[in-house]
């Protein structure tokens, strides 16, 4: 009987469709009884006799791979492939798909979210109103302020639109591979990274943690955006060095930070210390219709694997190319 | 030498073109000394021998108005009228400004901010991560949920035409005078105000306070809500009742609550103790751009006034008549 590893939690859990898709195909399953990301020894000690794994953003590594003996699909729920070495999928034939589409709009709003109360300082007054403190903050208009956005594509594509949508007046864009068609009713200005720090009151990222975007944004590209700018990231922790982004802002630079994904999760570290850095726990794509989708895309490629059917959501070979091109 | 009273604050702050336009007038002012809203005992001390009051949200009462022997006109920087006894200036020939215009646009985007944080748990979230705590809350998208809005006017016909722009499937909408032409490319549905706390997952606040208007929303309107639906009050202070509020939500009714304007400001009540209640300062209009128009409509009328032009911002008969209609 086939079996399937469940690593992403929580799995089923507002919708129970995925599951109960697995046990109409006949599939013996196990969700992650661990409740939380695995670590590479917890999934290589878990993973050993599953024939595909459904997965979340652990890693993935040859390290896991070596003990898989029986692997022949990795699925992911989800978009990013930092967590998984394609090039040790490849050299063993372990199979990967993901679900690029589905995430998107729930990570986009909950960009929009955080852009607004960065620009309102909602998440500081609460916390100071919690305690009893009553001071009025002066904020920002969506239409006052330069908006910086790197990487435009399924996501940034979708934040830039629900801008515009907004009234935003000035949105500068810049993506490795520019499409100056993708909203040309919109008024884009492509630009350089570094114009992008130097002249945005907000910078968001919407790019995958490869070898290149790694530490993109470290101390130096801190420092050369507006002391009130604040910056966003919703796409993979480490794109903003962790560490440079705490120091910068505990000596008073920048007046906030909206920080969804970490180096390591679940997260504990410095940016806790600091007010204005507003925080949350990888929460992109977790609205429940955008998570059921991920959940029923992922399993029903596992399904179809695994009752000889052909693949939907295969990982296509540029994705490959890229961690190819960052060893 | 005129003299002119500023009792808002803060004044001047961002932009110091209103107090520069009061000296190159020869206008001879004073801004409150205490920085923070006026109790009525000290506005009826503070204004006696003015002859222009720059209004902000404080009690002008008929007490007030027999201590202000030479005031002839209150210039109320902002919409809300509920604290000038209107009535009892027009018994002495006070004349009443505002600028109703100047807040909407910064109001509206609040309350738009405040409604994603309400839909991805953004404020809960934040506060457990500063806490060292680490959990994943599943949120909804607005294309997802039904939304209520109560009064469609300048504030709530802006709210909507923001979500519709952002993919918003289900708008409700409830207005004493209901406008079908406000925005005939999006879809509303046109109901009753019980309709919008039945079915609405949001519910949002867009009327004056008035006789009517006080308490609108107790106990029993907030127990016909959905158990997971959420309120948000950008409009005033005691529209929702704010000791019921507090007690359903104590017991465990609606998934969340945004308030922005409280009974008594600063506030100090029960919903501080909520950690699902996301509280802010009274701070709707406070975009430094729409802040600063408010300040500056307001200082030129009174220049106007005192100047002998003819005023712009006079309160219409019909607001005098809200509140003979209330007594």
């Amino acid at each position: 009987m086939p079996k399937a590893l469940i690593t992403t939690v929580p799995f089923g859990d507002k919708n129970p469709l995925p599951i109960e898709q697995l046990e109409a195909a006949g599939i013996d399953y196990l969700i992650n009884p661990l409740g939380r990301k695995l670590k590479e020894d917890e999934l290589a000690e878990m993973v050993t006799d599953f024939d595909v794994l459904i997965a979340g953003t652990e890693s993935i590594t040859e390290k896991v791979m070596d003990q898989a003996k029986c692997l022949k699909l990795i699925s992911r729920v989800g978009i990013g492939l930092d967590s998984v070495d394609l090039l040790a999928a490849e050299r063993r034939g372990i199979l990967v798909s993901y679900t690029p589409d589905a995430p998107a709009p729930a990570v986009a709003e909950l960009t929009i979210g955080l852009m607004f109360s960065l620009l309102r300082s909602i998440h500081i007054v609460n916390s100071q109103m919690h305690r009893g403190e009553w001071q009025r903050h002066f904020g920002r208009r969506i239409s006052e302020v330069t908006i910086g956005i790197i990487g435009a594509g399924r996501i940034g594509g979708r934040v830039l639109r629900s801008l515009a949508a907004l009234g935003a007046t000035r949105i500068l864009v810049n993506d490795t591979h520019p499409d100056s068609h993708i909203s040309p009713q919109i008024n884009l200005e492509w630009v350089d990274k570094e114009t992008i720090y130097r002249e945005s009151d907000i910078v968001s990222l919407h790019v995958p943690l490869t070898a290149q975007t790694k530490n993109m944004i470290s101390r130096e590209h801190l420092l050369t955006m507006k002391k009130d700018a604040v910056i966003i990231n919703t796409a993979r922790g480490g794109i903003i060095n962790e560490e440079d982004l705490a120091a910068v802002m505990a000596a008073g630079h920048l007046s906030g930070a909206a920080i969804d994904v970490f180096n390591q999760e679940p997260y504990s570290g410095e940016l806790a210390q600091i007010e204005r850095c507003l925080l949350t726990s990888h929460m992109g794509s977790m609205s429940i219709d955008c998570r059921t989708r991920m959940e029923i895309e992922a399993t029903e490629e596992a399904i179809r694997f695994l009752t000889g059917q052909a693949l939907q959501g295969v990982v296509p070979p540029g994705e490959y190319d890229v961690q190819r091109q960052g060893l």
